[in-house]
């Protein structure tokens, strides 16, 4: 006699086409969020999410916000014993611009080549109907899913999630859980499933620095009194060391050592560095001395600056000073990492090299602490098991060097950790022309979303 | 009985009226350079100072250009035995804007408090109708001027100097001459004329640093790869050592010494740093180590960072590694340097400079020399002479940190050095609304240029 969680997966492989119906369908909603033409698309994606989840046995209520609404569904029927599990994924996406640039239209989802085309096919709402579909799925064979389970689908991750942050702690008795389930990220490559286990955490400011009272003549001026375009570059650059290295005091003091285990396992996926920077055009890697590429992206904190600004920057000449300059500067944090405390330290660094007769204009945006679920957390071994049985292939545990900071909310708000498994790859054009989602991929991810639900009952 | 030259200076005294009324008449003309749809007012301008020049007594000729015409008078008549001076003015203005900060209409010349308002009222107009005004009494009392003049007059100065870079070489008989007189400089104080004998050249770049071949997520890449922002912040850092000196290898070698007699000289000027700094909204000076702020202004050289860009420019955060990012880099040189020699040194020092995997995209934009009349050359006495004649007061011998290329030029191409008599004010608000000309400034200049010619008769 089959197993229950055997005759599910034959449930999902056999209702595929139906599912990929379902998800051309969600596609086709224009639910761009960062648009406010776009709002009432965005309404009808949070309906048609909200009823989706409704029918698949939830309890669903959709939240009005500020911006976009926060739609809820909850499974309580399997009891006060059994742990509760939240799954969280994003309705909106990306502006499709430029649309010229798309072989089909962003909005009418297309197959080609076993892929499916279309705004959002990846990030995020075929990741999302993958644990969708195997909510389905549960319900059609064993009437229930085994485990308790929350769902939260936002409409404003493409546009900074500012209503779930206020929404999370908020809400604490509703999205309360045990493990949290974000389906966002990739495999380590095609055919290779991934867990991801840390996020690097974020720090934004703008700093600007302020000279002259209005913009001089660099002839009449020069190398008499501080140009803050100038004196930004002199002020910045003395950011980083010889080694690559950020010079803030105490940055370095609470970022975690690298566990050999985790590095010997980080060996096993032969990571091509050169390749890597092939793929951007490049031909030389470059960071913190002392660490591989990897170990710089997943391990170790950075800095970058994202943006310079300032005098005279179109085309030709102009001998200006200019009465300020200014510069997007962002560090990811590495586990462990306090964001308030890097943000303080930054500004402290800031104010002690401030060049004479000029002053900072600092403004942070946001912060994210980073993330990290102890590679022998109790909640590894299901996961899993469960890529195993949804993939036919066990997963690599991967760190992440970007940041999702609705993770680390889940961990300060609800004291709930995160897995990350997500069944996007590398090549899927998030946030550009041709998006798209491998239909081998969804296949995978309703399953292995199947079978973590099953795992996570026993 | 008077001498020819008191009858002169009492003829331009009395004649004061009615040279303001021409120099009003040229103001009038809208001969903004830089925008083509000007081209015909600057045609006009051309027309009028032919003319006016030609009333004078000079043989005029007007010669066509690819944008504006440059107008050449000559007076032949004092023989080969007597000396040729050639004077330098632009007939061309900046455009007005902002308009509505005018408070009168800039091509409606306007006199209020013994000042007279308009566009090009002392840049250059107004300092080009002292030397006209000059000639004409000469014209009037004498018949003649006492020397040979050559007169050039251009249309091109607000917008590069590009015909003129041309026209000084291809025409060096007609320009040929044994001293040229520029009237485009500042007194020192109002009531205090100077002789500007030095100015700085000036040397312009655009580094622009390519890195990866697309924007990148700086999550998912930061600190692993080359940031084309953060790499040349690093780089132009270290184009300034502690003592804020340039860190080009050779860049001072050719940069003469001060000379104990000039550094006393400027000692007498009593000029006071904190007023210059907070004349310009700052509270302190920044500048090389071991000089003083006129020092630093007037004979050493300097370099700025006269704009900088790439990345995220706008309002809030965008996470980016840009592919690209760049800076205008200028140098002013000091005397005796060579801009040939410096460019090629700043070149091959960025070069060593590259980030890995990056490539650096370098233009130049022109290049002047500086020039300098040694204070002991045989020009300065007759000149020193003709201001104390021409203001009732001796002048003050300054540098200027400035540029002017077509002194350069004079040098390079024609062999004759530059005495530098100007009679604006610092406050005259060149290039910006409400440009003014002070009237006492007017006199005095009209008044200087017919001494000089006196001076440099005998």
């Amino acid at each position: 006699m089959p197993r229950m969680i055997d005759k599910i997966l034959k449930h999902i492989d056999d209702d595929h086409d139906a599912a990929l119906g379902r998800l051309k369908d969600l596609l086709r909603i224009q639910s761009v969020s960062t648009d406010p033409a776009f709002a009432s698309h965005c309404r009808t994606a949070a309906k048609w999410v909200h009823d989706d989840l409704a029918s698949c046995g939830l309890d669903v209520t959709t939240h009005e916000t500020e911006r976009h609404p926060i739609v809820v569904g909850r499974y309580d029927g399997a009891g006060d014993g059994a742990p509760r599990v939240l799954f969280y994924g994003h309705y909106d996406v990306q502006p499709p611009d430029p649309i010229d640039k798309w072989h089909t239209p962003p909005f009418e989802p297309t197959v080609r080549d076993v892929k499916l085309y279309a705004r959002g096919a990846s990030d995020d709402k075929g990741q999302v109907m993958c644990f969708i579909e195997a909510l389905r799925a549960w319900k059609a064979i064993a009437g229930a899913p085994p485990v308790n389970v929350t769902v939260m689908i936002e409409g404003e991750e493409e546009c900074g999630s500012v209503s779930l942050e206020k929404f999370v702690p908020e809400q604490k008795d509703l999205l309360a859980a045990d493990i949290a389930v974000v389906s966002d990220t990739s495999m380590w490559a095609k055919g290779q499933p991934a867990i991801t286990y840390a996020l690097r955490g974020l720090l934004y400011f703008d700093v600007k620095l302020h000279g002259p009272g209005r913009d001089l003549h660099s002839g009449v001026y020069g190398g008499t009194i501080s140009n803050p375009a100038t004196e930004l570059v002199l002020v910045l650059g003395r950011l980083f060391d010889e080694k690559h290295a950020v010079t803030v005091p105490g940055f370095y003091d609470d970022v975690l050592p690298i566990d050999p285990a985790e590095r010997s396992q980080w060996d096993t996926l032969n990571f091509d560095e050169m390749k890597y920077a092939a793929s951007i055009g490049m031909d030389a890697v470059n960071g913190e001395a002392g660490f591989t590429t990897l170990e710089r992206r997943w391990a170790r904190p950075s800095c970058d600056v994202n943006g310079i600004y300032g005098g005279y920057m179109g085309e030709g000449a102009k001998t200006v000073i200019p009465s300020f300059a200014g510069a997007k500067v962002s560090f990811r944090l590495a586990a462990n990492q306090d964001p308030a405390k890097i943000a303080d330290a930054f500004r402290g660094w800031l104010e002690l090299q401030t060049p004479p007769g000029c002053r900072w204009e600092i403004t942070q945006f946001g912060g994210a602490s980073p993330v990290i679920v102890p590679i022998d957390s109790p909640w590894m071994a299901p996961a899993k098991r469960a890529v195993e049985a949804g993939c036919g292939i066990a997963p690599v545990l991967v760190r992440e060097g970007a940041t999702i900071p609705v993770v680390a909310q889940f961990k300060t708000d609800l004291g709930a950790d995160t897995l990350l498994i997500g069944f996007g790859l590398n090549d899927d054009a998030l946030h550009s022309p041709n998006e798209k989602f491998d239909l081998d991929n969804f296949l995978m991810g309703c399953r292995t979303h199947a079978a973590l639900l099953a795992e996570l009952a026993t």
